[in-house]
This record gives C-alpha cells, structure tokens and sequence, in this order.
C-alpha cells in the first residue's frame, strides 16, 4: 500500500489551516485581553528583516493554494495580500480552505512524476510532483504555520504545540 | 503512480537534518564572531515557556528517530538528551542520520495501514502509519527545525528559509 498525491497534500493542508486558524482566533483574543492593538501583533516579527504574522499567514496559504495549482497545471486565484485584521486573515484562511476543497481525489493522484517548474527570482527549478510536494511545498507550508506559531508565542499568546498539532 | 511511506519519511528527514546541521554551523559561526556565549545561544527561547535551541534540535531528531521505529515496530537507540555545545548537537544530528540510513526501501514501503499508537501524558493516540507520519511525524518534525531556525533568526543569525529549504 502507498500514499497518493490527494493524500499527502490537499487535505493536510486543509487540517493545518484550520489549525492555523485556531492560532490566530487564540492570538486575537490575547491581544484584546492585554489591550495589544491588533496591528501590532499582526505586524509583529521574530527579527526586523522577517516577515510579520501577516505575512507568514499569507506565505502559508499562498503556498496551500499553489501546490493544488501546480499540480493540477491550473491557475490559483490571485490575492491582494492587503489583510489588515484578524478577520481579513481569517476570511483568506477560508478562502483558500475552500479552493482546495474543490480538488477531487482523481485531480491530484498521480501528479508524482508530473514536471513541476517554479521560476523564483534566484533561479528555476524543475521538480517531478513529488519532490515538489515533498521537499518545496510540505516544508515550506509548515514554516510558514510554525513561524506564525513562534511569533503569537512571542507576543505571550497562551498556545502550544498542541493548538499547532490540532489537538492531536 | 503513488508516494511510499519510505520515500514521504526517511529521505526527507536526512535532508531537513542536514539543513538543520547547516543552521546550527551558522548559528555557531555567528556567536563566535559576535562574542556570544555558545551556551547562551543554545539555552535561548521564543518565550520562557518554550524550549531552547537545544530541545528544538533534540526533538527534530527524535521524531524523526521514532518515526522510522514506530513504522517499522522496532526501538530507536535512546539518547542522554545531556548536549552542551554545538558541536554535542552536531554529533546527536549525524547519530540520528546514521540510524535513518539504515533503513532500507522496503522496511518501511507498505506501513501506510499498519497500526501505530502513541502513549502521550495526556493520551493514547490511534493512527495508521500514513495519518501518523502525514498528521503527526511530518509536521513535529518540521514545527521543530523551524522554530530552531526561528530561534536562530531572534538571535540575529544570517539565515533565512534558503537555509531551511537547503537551497532549493
């Protein structure tokens, strides 16, 4: 027995975006609680040169919806990354939940060893589907989800790797 | 065509191990030059609550140690979790990567339906190989390099998620 593409991609994401939202709902109720302007906390970064919470929520789902995408060779709908509240966050969270969600299983199984090419500004790189998925997408998914995870620690939101996990 | 359990774990945790060494070099690098205490370094945290560098890394090896254990029901090799340097967590690292590479395609091809069940404090968890390594494995193992690599961007290493990536 193995693991299809669907499998390992659409709704794993679809489960850590919800966590992701989880995250956020905690780190908004935080900030009310102390009396932390929400810009702040959104605008809020592990290091001056790093993206902010904003930004880290926005790379996450940009990455979920591009994998479906590329995958599948369409085209993922554009976003004006100009969240500026929680719940602008919170409504393209659910946006790009439901874009995967009209992925069907047949779409994306067997997608392994179709030619993905990413053309980033430093240089193009050719995966199959697989390595794609496994060691550009998966990976940079969770960076996204974890750093966001880091920043609300930071700011002292009472969460934990549980609230990141989904209460597994 | 389809992922294997074999090639969706052991490679991709030999790679990421081997970014998170790559990390830790520059981390290294950058306390020397800057007069930083390398204890100070390892011993820093997001938040109080949280772990320092050194459990980070720790824990990025041992889920990935006990993933290739549970799946194939076998016993990882047990660690002191006793590193005081970098080059201690270093060692721990190539140790895990070691036992990683001495598993073999088929040892784990064909866990996905096998059963696998975590005792944790808090609760048993019942899993199938495929949701444990896709639900569980997978996103602990990359929450922690990452906020290794975020612990590393709070102390003002020069890395950014090129270094994650490995270059990708």
């Amino acid at each position: 027995m193995t693991i299809d593409m669907y499998q390992a991609s659409i709704p794993v994401f679809i489960r850590f975006l919800g966590n992701l939202s989880d995250l956020l709902d905690k780190g908004e109720a935080h900030a009310e609680a102390q009396g932390i302007e929400p810009a702040v906390m959104l605008g809020y970064r592990l290091y001056p040169d790093m993206l902010p919470l904003t930004g880290q929520v926005q790379i996450a789902c940009d990455t979920a919806k591009r994998c479906a995408a590329r995958l599948t060779g369409t085209e993922a709908p554009s976003d004006a990354d100009d969240e500026a509240s929680f719940e602008a966050l919170q409504a393209r969270i659910q946006r790009t939940v439901d874009y995967l969600r009209d992925f069907k299983p047949d779409d994306i199984a067997g997608t392994d060893d179709k030619p993905v090419k990413l053309e980033l500004p430093i240089a193009t790189l050719d995966f199959t589907g697989m390595q794609y998925l496994l060691y550009f997408a998966l990976p940079n998914f969770f960076f996204h989800v974890t750093t966001a995870h880091g920043i609300l620690r930071h700011c002292g939101v009472a969460i934990g790797k549980l609230d990141y996990m989904g209460g597994t």
